[in-house]
């Protein structure tokens, strides 16, 4: 089930934090405190960086789900599990704890696979910048962010926000989100660029698995590398990306894909993707 | 009323070139030339640069409202008292007076307070750059903007315009800015994302109090640290940004404001901000 | 005709692989293949980038059009004539491949003349790119945009687009467009910030030569410094950008244009410009 890149360390059989499902290339994340709208605990974070990790090395995830149960897509942070520790904490322990966090949300970003974020209530705090760090976010008509870091007397550059959410809306709008830490609604968020396609509660569950099923029997190394692409020519000069867009082009000329697409194209069917 | 990392240099008593005010923890600064629009002058642009570098070190200013006199924000540098001088002048002084008028953008954005600008009518040429430098654009009806930079037959690239501009709107819609040097409306400015509020000219007042008294009375270093978070990572990549956002973090969770939040959310009431 | 940072090479006086003409500062490429959608071919990528390394040196143009003829602007690059042959190639000639159309893209950018793109009917691939690479962006109400790489099994970073489109419509957008390659309409295009100006299929000929035309009477030495300003200043941190924003401009308060605008407004005239 691994690629020939894991190394001798074994894949976790049983994550406690969160329920977690693989079927036909389609894991799915569900954060099941639903009673709590789905907090982020020490326990989850870690569970989260950890499986971010190994999934680049398991031959049978294509796309990943993140979502919540009940009500909230997530929370963020719960007050007392989280902010009543984290306030007695020493500098050792606290750097370990934002390490933690944004090594997650970096995880998400330099994971070859997409990433869907199905977003219907709440998604405050940490939970906000999870859906900030993913590829795509379906949203419904109750679906709200909250970046509301400053609410508590903290920063509102969290978990990489004040990198990513520039990049996402500008720096006018990303100022005024994570300074003020108001609630935007759906529609908001959609204006502002942050929905890759805005549905109701209703039709969420098919409209997810339409894309993930789209995504996971798609030709997934072009996807790869078109997310690793975006990733990483935020940071590159023209003249670098360019030449990595060139690179990565010409490597991806020579896979099986590519020609099954053209012998698709002139039989006149479907390309059968192999993801090579 | 100095913090303690000013140096035996006198705080300035007096700015000859602008209105001044400080109540309750907001400062304001009235461009008060009404009638030519409240143009900027080598006087003005070397006061405003001279106060925002003491700003960051007076205890007594949370927040900087921008504003102009009468029916427009600032018209920009003024025909004849400034350009009228420039085509005269030789390489030494011009260099010395794009220097300072970049520097006055340039303490914006690194000025730890958060500026709000508050507009109603024009703001053009170097009057659109204060807008676009300040954190937060609030703008009424009668709100235009105009980077009518190349009307003048100079580059559209004045103060910073040319790397904010596109970081705020996409270089698409920049370029179509900073090239054409065309009025656009504030319906238009919203909708490309450089307003924070759209508002009438009966409420403006009021709004930007409204604004200003809650950024003064709220947890000023967490403002502080996100405004300089989102600067300074413009200009990082993600794995740098992401470590400066967790130093930063794992720096305020020892704050006595983050404290403050816990305290109060678990005697059910409002936090009452420190600023440290 | 050229000006006098021109080598002893010639310039070319015929173009075989579209449409090529220069009148009253405006040069015009047409892209001539209606019937099979105006799709780019080895050739024509070599003769656009050839071209667009010699324009920069002719004295005669002061802005570049790009179009198709008839219904499409350009499809990309066709399936059998290119596809067809990228398939047979070993590594040395696939980068050649992909390095020569990125060098078009890299051109476009770093052409001081700007460049219009006047489309109707579909942009798609290749010609997808090129329109982004553009300055301006005319579209019609027939207009349609589709970043297709990933549908032939290719990366959606293709010459340039992973770095050029986070940075015109943010990372969420553009990680739709390009990895999932759907065509959107003109209305989805210009909400997204693609759009200069929209426009009809019956006025595209006029929009595009009001443009053009003011652009080529207007002070064109401001204006390519703009556009080189917008291009370098994505790749330049804050401090770096004033420096280059000061110096640029204390230049062009030398120029002969400038001192022109001085004189035209204190005469109540319009401009002169000379592009000097």
């Amino acid at each position: 089930m691994t690629n020939r890149y894991r190394s001798s360390a074994a894949l976790t059989e049983q994550w406690d934090n969160f329920d977690f499902s693989v079927e036909d290339g389609v894991a799915t994340v569900t954060l099941n405190r639903p009673e709590k709208l789905n907090p982020l605990t020490f326990e989850s974070y870690a569970d989260l960086r950890d499986l971010l990790h190994e999934i680049p090395h398991r031959e049978d995830i294509k796309v990943l789900v993140l979502r919540g149960e009940g009500k909230a897509f997530c929370a963020g942070g719960d007050v007392n599990e989280i902010i009543g520790e984290l306030i007695q904490m020493d500098a050792k322990d606290l750097i370990g704890f934002t390490r933690m966090t944004g090594e997650v949300i970096r995880a998400m970003r330099e994971c070859p696979v997409p990433i869907i974020a199905a977003i219907q209530g709440i998604a405050a705090g940490a939970g906000s910048v999870l859906a900030l760090a993913s590829d795509f976010r379906i949203v419904t008509e109750t679906g709200r962010f909250a970046f509301l870091f400053t609410k508590v007397g903290l920063s509102g550059g969290d978990m990489g926000a004040a990198y990513l959410l520039p990049r996402a809306v500008g720096y006018g709008r990303a100022t005024q989100l994570l300074m003020l830490g108001d609630t935007i609604d759906a529609e908001t968020a959609d204006r502002y660029g942050l929905v890759s396609k805005l549905v109701t509660n209703e039709t969420l569950d098919e409209e997810v698995a339409a894309l993930a099923g789209r995504l996971a029997s798609g030709p997934t190394l072009a996807y790869a590398q078109t997310k690793s692409l975006i990733t990483r020519e935020l940071d590159m000069p023209i003249g670098s990306a360019m030449e990595l867009d060139a690179m990565t082009q010409a490597l991806l000329m020579t896979s099986a894909d590519h020609a099954e697409f053209h012998a698709a194209f002139n039989e006149g069917r479907k390309p059968d993707w192999q993801g090579r």
